[in-house]
């Protein structure tokens, strides 16, 4: 993990600056934005977006073949009506300024284009990011989604869940791999947290937020963000200045399981951000797992229903996490045999007649045969292998278990 | 479920005298004993196992062609080792004996051959029960495995497994289900105890004992036996007097899950009788569901074993339970949409407006379809369908959020 640190784009590199002005005009995901940028790039993309100029005729059949291949109909396609979304924003872009402002406050803005941008974020299509605005060691950004785990699960967590959270995040990072959450409360908040306490990966952990890189959001979670900022990466896909919403939540969330191998929901209540992340994992072809919980607890009801729905597999504790993550066969869970029995190893023979012997009174071969249903020798060649382990003790005649 | 009691079998019934002395003689499913059955009946049978007489030449291909059949090897069939085993308990055999003291005991003894005999049993094939000893009213022998569920679990449960046995059994139960467990404490009891507080079905309950039907095992449960006795069924497939083992529990268990469309673990330690009770329902093709705990509780360690190796379903109430054990879509759980959202019905695009509204000052369209990403005309059309809900108000030119 020592990359070398990609020579800095200027800040008049013109894919630099129609990605930045892109990531401030859209809406994450907007299709018709995200089918102009697919078929004509980010410059025409943009030129076209803020009105600037309209589409050509040589670039339609372009558009229109993307749309196709898309599998998109003639709404989401509509630039008309597309394009009066977009107005509102137009006037006032000035990603060069965006630019300018935000590595005055140290934060970076990365694109697909760069030689460290996340390649797992290709798993995403058409809705990759227009671009990454991000605080911390730029140089971290390459991470591998491979080595990487998302911990995520619903703000109002219970004291279990923030428990459990703590020791798979702790143990996952202990263990050399970042782990990648939303900067939340609750859930994400422990995650980050035990990564930071014990984490060893570089990045610990990546914190991918669903605001502006400036703001530091939940403001209680100020601290823990900036430990994030320092050991880690915060990420964000929409502008600097830009506002958390409902939407840019759950767009937010597709970023947290294409940078991850795997995703983990410990915590989720039947409606939830977490069971949206999960479901964007599935979606990816990545594995989901969920921590089970009580049947009484809510926090726990959308771990249960993804359980049910089969879209994850309960895990519970890091080994499991890990054979779920990992390619198959490369970390199976350890086999848990539970404490060693003393009937281990025992025939099946010599188990029965193990439970036929009395632990007080002594009692003689040719009762234990009736009682146990087994032959003379039998009865006779299991006491003697239930002696030498132990399990029996003889006088004269008799027989009983020895503890 | 008003069956006619079927003409009692008289106590020298020659088949009812031979399936009971092997019930005494042989262990449960014991293979070789078992071959004998199938392929020569009980009488036969019991006359070979007991040594009164050898097989004869004209039986050994019958004999031979049963274990070939369900695939046994020499070993299993070596008449002599198993007549070696058998020997020590033929001297005592006295099934009329056993007959009339069971009798006397208000016991009563049930074979295959009898028109109430319960038909689910006969999945168990070659390891059908010889007969089944039984307390209580024999005219709910009958009773269709088709509405009957088995809850099982530990002994030493917790008080969250105990409420959780109290609440799925308790339900099942007022809604007209048989259910069925294994007498023991823990998960056990409290499943028999909510069944005979609420059931309605007859029986209400059924348990399956490891030990002689002469015997309430274990005895701090005398008084809830006699209870499932007197509104149910108590059965045991050894004979009067033999006492509980390893081995016998274990067997046992596959008669529980037998005589249940599907079995609930609601608590198992990672080794636990329980679990192999879900085994045997898998081996039978009856559904198995698992109700998941909190992942540092030992005893929840069995249930989420059995949910990550696909052996069981995880439920979480009694919905999810009766989804399970019905034939497809007869009873699918209902679809929980958790508590209503102000967002519900809403558009994606009116959602993000929603957003967008500040909750104290007032903001302007303009300003609302810049931060929005929305056209101006979404942005009016959207404000006055809010205003329409009652979730935003407006104030001369500027609208906020209105809770």
């Amino acid at each position: 993990m020592h990359h070398v640190p990609p020579a800095p784009r200027p800040c008049h590199d013109p894919l630099l600056l129609a990605r930045a002005g892109l990531s401030r005009l859209v809406e994450p995901t907007d299709p018709t934005a995200m089918l102009l940028l697919a078929a004509l790039g980010p410059v025409a993309a943009l030129e076209i977006a803020t009105g600037a100029r309209p589409i050509r005729a040589a670039e339609h059949p372009a558009f229109v073949r993307a749309a196709a291949g898309a599998g998109y109909g003639p709404r989401q396609v509509d630039l008309r009506r597309a394009l009066a979304r977009w107005a509102p924003r137009a006037p006032d872009l000035d990603p060069a300024e965006d630019l300018e402002t935000a590595a005055r406050a140290g934060a970076w803005f990365a694109i697909p284009e760069d030689p460290d941008w996340p390649g797992a974020l290709a798993d995403l299509g058409l809705f990759q990011p227009v671009g990454l605005w991000g605080r911390g060691d730029r140089r971290l950004l390459g991470f591998p989604a491979a080595r990487s785990v998302a911990v995520v699960g619903s703000r109002d967590c219970s004291t279990y869940g923030r428990q459990v959270a703590l020791d798979l995040a702790g143990a996952l990072a202990s263990r050399g791999w970042t782990v990648v959450s939303g900067g939340a409360h609750g859930i994400d908040e422990a995650a980050h947290s035990a990564a930071l306490a014990t984490g060893t990966a570089r990045p610990v952990t990546v914190s991918v937020m669903a605001c502006g890189i400036d703001r530091l959001y939940p403001p209680g979670n100020h601290k823990l963000l900036r430990a994030v900022e320092a050991a880690g990466l915060l990420l964000a896909e929409v502008a600097p200045g830009c506002t958390p919403s409902r939407y840019r939540f759950l767009q937010r969330n597709r970023i947290i399981a294409a940078l991850s191998a795997g995703t983990v929901v410990v915590e989720a209540r039947w409606r939830s951000g977490a069971q949206n992340t999960a479901h964007h994992a599935d979606g990816l072809s990545r594995p989901v797992g969920a921590v089970p919980g009580s049947v009484h607890a809510g926090t726990s009801a959308g771990c249960h229903r993804l359980l049910r729905e089969g879209t994850a597999v309960l895990v519970t504790d890091v080994d499991e996490v890990l054979e779920l993550v990992q390619p198959l066969g490369a970390a199976p869970a350890p086999d848990r045999t539970g404490p060693p029995s003393v009937v281990d190893g025992l025939s099946d023979r010599d188990r029965v007649l193990l439970d036929a012997l009395p632990l007080t009174v002594h009692s003689r071969p040719d009762h234990l045969s009736r009682v146990a249903g087994l032959s003379a020798r039998e009865v006779l060649g299991g006491l003697r292998r239930l002696e030498e382990r132990g399990l029996a003790e003889g006088a004269g005649e008799g027989w009983r278990r020895r503890r």
